[in-house]
């Protein structure tokens, strides 16, 4: 069997990272080579992340056909987030825990998809069915991924397995997970470190909807005025992304993970759809999206059907 | 939660019809609210199946927005395979062993693809990772999908999963596999009581190639002198079906599934991306494909490669 990469989406967080390292790991103890690697640099959640469990970065790479002929993906199944050669190799397996857009094979393929909070708490039922143990350190990246998802299992999109999940890779990692969880989702706050330009870009995924271009980026917080007060900044990083990458819609939402309230800057038509979408009116291109902290769950669907209606 | 109907692809086979039936009994025992139905009648070979296990016949449906919200697709993914009004209602779950294809969902769902012989061979492993018996009854006829999709586990799509859960199901339906299977099969492959239209319409499923409206039949028999000595009519048919459903493309494959050969008839074009696709030359718009008996794997992808190559 030849060698397959195995990677989450670009702009990796910090679940594209592990999922990538357990699925690589739970593979290769079922007989697969395999290698994890990432689609970008990890961010500083991810590298708070890595530090505290002493894992490595893994090797960051931007095309996979030079190297290998099939690959597998986690996290993200969408053509436009992963690399950019994926058209020119096979996809043999996916696990993911998103919607299912643009992805097509010639052939038959291993694909498991849960609408749960983290891809790694579908690796972590995935052990389990397989009777691989998780190595305590590795319980320890794949709690910090479902943390970071679910932001500490607050988010709309917890379910009971990532609650189940988070118990049971606490106890194998033997970490406090709350206390371990605000200090983590803390780490990766650091907006002063980030320019206007890193901002809006760190943790941005593409979309087409409708045939239009859309890109959505997701900013954590632990107060929204960290953000608030860069609003000009931002949405002028916004619309000069927008011109060089050829956005037609651009949405920042900027989320403090300690509250679970957001703020919405827009940039770039149909500006009517998004005001239908959240059932908002944006003033000077902003809105409140009180509740609203899942960009799956309570962006991405409603701006879809917007998009349709 | 509100009622999900859970079916097959149209043109049902013995997998889309079972897989169906046993899916929504392992999901009314995880507590769902579903009912099994059917895109068509059961072919001759689902009629003995259900006669032989004294099994009812599921309900026909055309559309299914009509009476629910969401539905639970088996054996399939390809919309243009699916319920006519697919596009109108929300797919939660898919269970299958084929590509995956202008498949798109608003949001994240349950998916479960394993490139393996039958979708039932998949429900196999469902059913114990879930502690769910299976009941003799249900076994048999799961027993019968795998034996027809796998041509008595002779077909190239066969696995070890399909091997094992045949044994599995065959002692739980306390059936000789070998014996029943081969009566099965021949049940299935009565060609003189079908029409030349009903034959070059049975077993046909619609595919799009690089924007081409293919359609591919297969015509399974125990002779097959009896599919050429009837090929003028069944052209007729191929080019009339073709004219009426605007098919660019139509071929259709006669397998002998004792001996696993098969004869392909080919209307439509372009027909030197088929010749491509096979490696061989038609004459009179006809070929042999020794050894080819998997529309799945050995037909589709590639005709996929050869259309896009």
């Amino acid at each position: 069997m030849s060698k397959e990469l195995v990677f989450g989406h670009k702009n990796p967080d910090t679940d594209a990272i592990v999922a990538a390292k357990a699925y690589a790991y739970l593979q290769s103890k079922l007989g697969y080579d395999v290698e994890a690697v990432a689609l970008g640099e990890p961010n500083m959640e991810t590298n708070f992340v890595l530090n505290h469990f002493n894992e490595p970065t893994p090797r960051v790479v931007k095309t996979v056909a030079n190297e290998v002929d099939a690959v597998m993906l986690v996290d993200h199944n969408e053509p436009q987030q992963s690399a950019d050669d994926i058209a020119d190799v096979t996809v043999t397996h996916v696990v993911d825990h998103h919607r299912i857009a643009g992805f097509n094979t010639a052939a038959p393929l291993y694909y498991t998809a849960q609408p749960v909070g983290c891809t790694s708490t579908i690796l972590t039922n995935m052990f389990a069915a397989n009777e691989v143990e998780i190595p305590a350190q590795l319980a320890g990246l794949m709690l910090s991924a479902i943390i970071s998802d679910t932001l500490l299992l607050q988010s709309p999109t917890t379910t009971d397995k990532d609650r189940e999940a988070v118990k049971a890779l606490a106890e194998i990692a033997d970490v406090d997970y709350q206390s371990y969880g605000i200090e983590m989702l803390k780490a990766g706050t650091n907006l002063a470190a980030k320019s206007d330009a890193e901002l809006v870009a760190a943790d941005a995924k593409s979309f087409t909807m409708a045939g239009k271009n859309v890109r959505i980026d997701q900013i954590n917080t632990v107060d929204l005025n960290d953000v608030i007060s860069r609003e000009a900044g931002i949405k002028q990083a916004m619309a000069d992304e927008s011109a060089k990458e050829g956005y037609d819609l651009f949405l920042v939402l900027a989320t403090n993970v300690l509250d679970s309230n957001s703020e919405l800057f827009v940039v770039g038509e149909p500006k009517a759809v998004v005001e239908k979408a959240f059932n908002t009116t944006l003033k000077d291109d902003r809105a409140s999206l009180p509740g609203v902290v899942s960009r799956k769950k309570q962006v991405v669907p409603p701006l879809q059907t917007a998009f349709e209606g």
